[in-house]
């Protein structure tokens, strides 16, 4: 496999569909979270790492943390770019950022990641330094700023009270099998009710995936408020038997209020 | 307002996003809606009619019927167009037809589509031909081929069974501020279970939309089986109070086993 050298930095361009947009007109963020995966996916792809190419060796990207903090979402049909670097590779892990421009190339926001690559065969971690690893440092960019704090690990009180539980199906599954990563953070935010969208915005989210849930799961969504402006949410996954509850993800939510 | 001559026909490039498609790695028949809602919406607007336009004359399109027709569906990562053209114009509707093509410009499917113009304060029908009538009807295309059965009623005994009661978030309401169009396909859907579609595809699918359903209803689904390969639903919306259930849209959906 040859790929021709390319920045280390990629850039994409991308809409704010109409119909991608809350009641407010402005941008979900789980549309917006679905476009910096697809920018981290092109990106991968284009420098000879992306899952297409993994595939083939029977490898592939996991995504482990994400944070998405936003001072401003774009507004429907607002042209805006996404820009990605993977600012740290490791072992088991490589990190991510995102910058999201406006179509004056301001910052509307910024996301960091953190990716695991394993083995689809045995779903453990695998050794990124093995897989054409003059490649993936080549691309790694620690320059260039992303000025918001590093995903943390959402600790949680034992206090979390249940609060919604949702069953999986057809739709929720992409074509990794399991339930689609942007899933969650649009069910976390379906915890609150349309009334309070008229006066808070989300300002920082941040997910913890733990493990894969899968189509016919039961999902669990334990809620531990933290004053008006912020909640913690513990999700977890119930098998179709019914036994065996387990950690999914964890995400916190800030809102900045209107 | 000017706008300048375009052709009759708009073309517009769409990719399968890989976190679009379903676990078997094609594009989910909800996200193609979704693009020809994308694809209506620009080629009106390009035209002179469109949602942006007619917001500041207190206008806006409403769908009434969709009908998609595939015969293949894009797979992950595949570029495709849809050409959409409007066929028909009358006093409270237009018809609008869509062509799916692969890069090779082959049809991979078509879709129609019925439009009501109404006044965004009163809800109520508006007169299309008041409106910039010259424009519309100039690009009226009656010429070009779109071989598939127009939208039925969807006619339903009164047999059908309650299968599922969703309730409805933050998430499920667009710009419109009602429960997005495309919702209503995605739950239909899930109806079916992932097994199921291990060895059917959606052939055709036929949406009847009656009435908006708002944030805080619960949708009601009934279903009456057609054999193996089809099955007509009935979604009724319940508003918060708990009374006065009533239609929201009806649906028709036709499988091909694999």
């Amino acid at each position: 496999m040859t790929t021709k050298l390319l920045p280390k930095t990629g850039c994409y361009s991308f809409l704010a569909e109409p119909f991608h947009c809350d009641f407010s007109a402005h941008l979900f963020i789980g549309h917006l979270g679905n476009h910096l995966l697809n920018a981290a996916d092109f990106h991968s792809d284009e420098r000879g790492y992306g899952m297409s190419y993994l595939l083939g060796i029977h490898k592939t990207w996991v995504l482990s943390r994400l944070v998405i903090e936003m001072q401003e979402m774009p507004k429907a049909y607002d042209p805006f770019e996404v820009e990605t670097w993977v600012d740290g590779v490791m072992k088991f892990f490589t990190t991510r950022n995102f910058a999201i421009l406006n179509s004056s190339k301001q910052p509307l926001g910024y996301a960091k990641s953190v990716w695991a690559l394993i083995d689809t065969r045995t779903r453990k971690p695998s050794d990124i330094l093995a897989i054409n690893p003059e490649t993936i440092s080549h691309y790694t960019e620690t320059e260039k700023e992303c000025p918001i704090e590093r995903p943390s690990h959402v600790k949680m009180g034992k206090d979390a009270q249940l609060m919604a539980s949702i069953a999986t199906h057809y739709s929720d599954v992409d074509m990794n099998g399991h339930v689609n990563s942007i899933k969650y953070i649009e069910h976390a935010l379906n915890l609150k009710d349309l009334e309070f969208y008229r006066s808070h915005t989300v300002q920082r989210i941040e997910v913890a995936y733990i493990a894969e849930s899968y189509c016919g799961d039961r999902l669990n969504f334990y809620v531990e408020e933290c004053g008006n402006e912020a909640f913690n949410v513990r999700i977890t996954r119930m098998p179709p038997e019914g036994i065996g509850e387990s950690d999914a993800c964890r995400i916190k939510v800030l809102f900045h209020t209107l």
